[in-house]
């Protein structure tokens, strides 16, 4: 179907609402399409300026993103927002939640927003997200807010794929900055301390400080601590600014192209690996293979360097 | 040195401690001995029985494990702990709390305790926890209780690396059962609601119990529900019940050969992942390759999936 390829393309360069949402639920999907999708319309990205919101559950990520994109859009950009949501199937709550969030931005169609859910798990979601990107990026968003609700792998990565990361934290939610995630500390180049008004968020302040001195400076920055308070609005337009600081900095340091070029090479070998996966399962003579191993090793008969050094040996992945 | 291997595979067979920690060190920094030795321990391994314990930071996991172990130990079983730990290195908190923890079993000679911390992400925490249970599998340890701190994909990587898996939850840690991770609720064999004697545990109880109604039974079992006080030592025999309930339930329904062939599926195509992506990497030819495509695809000459077929078209990974 070249021809609907065609006009897909087309309509989400246009950044039409359904046309996205459509894209995007074929990559979510895996559905065939999706590739030629974004092989098309890759040219075309390269733009957009995306943010990574992460954090734990109740440190009101949400609300922080929506003063984020109402602030952008009062600027006269627009903005994607893409809210990757680890939600049970059968509880279906966070995407409820999600939904009704929405509202507030249906009005606007500079603001797209879109609810990506985990499916699959083994970092699927991570390269879905991040091709989801590329579509609001194809579809000329200017800014696009990427939140998270994982704690742990999922950050990572979608610390690779943005390019500043905001870390939400709360004071006193049961986490003391000695049992924080390491993960979080190091992905963070903007530190959010929102619900700031609550009490103990000055210590919480200055201990956060304390600890990011201790971390080295990477590639000349030091992560900055803004206090907000999202439910209020305040501190929006601050955040804002040390956004806009991180981004001067890393285009002054030259470092832009070396962090573009890292990155893709990381995405490169991911969607090297799923290939090859895909490949390997998908055959049907290496998925016998592969069977008949594993029972082998569960029964001890065979280790499993060994068996996979025997899969290695039978299966062509050209 | 194939007889400091030999040596090395006695000693862990005796259950030296000095060479577990060795052995499991190896195997974290990926020293070229650790596969030797896997290789050689392995028909050794598959007796003892993985305990899986899981949940948010703060809901006494370490305490729970504790219990557990000294539960165990009791009943004459040797026991080993894997305390999965993703601490900032320039934090070390969780470390040293565990380290502290510790004291309490350093004297007993039948329980083995060992952090592991988290390095260079990629999957690789869970390979090497895997095969770190393994080791303590071959030196007779009849129970391995493994703790993560993390929430999301470390989780879902460790329940299918245990035979049982533990999610604890506490009342009113500011996650709602509405907020809870769907990961969570999909992997928990047994859900703990720890520090059950706050307020608010008897409702929350029955919004999980409501909650786990909903899901379908996998395997003809329905997660259940055990309430303790780690700190207080109440419910743990109750709870070493419920585990061996469910493991007396998987043996009886005659799947447990069926759920172990399929983990080693998993575990194979995990490692043969991770082998084609060393080679991918290592191959200076194929590096270079990488690099030049990887550059390409920043400055948007190229697609990804383009780049991806080209790497695969020239890479020799047998």
């Amino acid at each position: 179907m070249p021809v609907a390829v065609d006009q897909w393309v087309e309509q989400i360069r246009r950044s039409d609402v359904r046309a996205l949402s459509r894209a995007i639920t074929a990559i979510e999907n895996g559905e065939p399409e999706a590739e030629a999708i974004l092989q098309r319309i890759f040219p075309y990205t390269g733009q957009a300026y995306l943010i990574g919101v992460t954090g734990a559950p109740g440190t009101g990520k949400s609300s922080l993103v929506d003063r984020l994109a109402a602030h952008y859009r009062r600027q006269k950009q627009s903005v994607g927002i893409l809210a990757v949501d680890p939600t049970s199937p059968f509880t279906g709550g966070a995407i409820l939640g999600d939904r009704i969030r929405m509202q507030g931005h249906a009005s606007d169609p500079g603001t797209f927003i879109r609810s990506m859910a985990t499916r699959g798990f083994l970092g699927g979601l991570a390269r879905a997200t991040a091709d989801a990107a590329l579509v609001l990026d194809a579809a000329g968003k200017q800014v696009i807010l990427i939140e998270t609700v994982g704690v742990g792998q999922d950050e990572v990565e979608i610390a690779r794929l943005a390019d500043c990361t905001l870390v939400v934290l709360v004071p006193g939610l049961g986490d003391d900055i000695q049992n924080m995630k390491a993960g979080l500390m190091e992905i963070g180049d903007i530190f959010v301390l929102n619900k700031s008004d609550r009490e103990g968020a000055d210590r919480f302040e200055q201990q956060l400080r304390a600890m990011l001195e201790l971390a080295p400076a990477r590639d000349g920055w030091r992560p900055t601590v803004v206090r907000t308070v999202a439910t209020e609005d305040r501190g929006t337009a601050e955040l804002a600014e040390a956004i806009a600081h991180y981004r001067a900095h890393v285009e002054q340091s030259g470092r832009r192209r070396a962090m573009k070029i890292e990155r893709w090479k990381q995405r490169l070998l991911d969607l090297l690996q799923a290939r090859l996966l895909e490949r390997l399962v998908g055959d049907h003579r290496s998925a016998q293979t592969l069977a008949a191993l594993a029972e082998q090793v569960a029964e001890r008969k065979k280790d499993p360097y060994t068996a996979v050094e025997e899969i290695l040996a039978q299966a062509d992945l050209r």
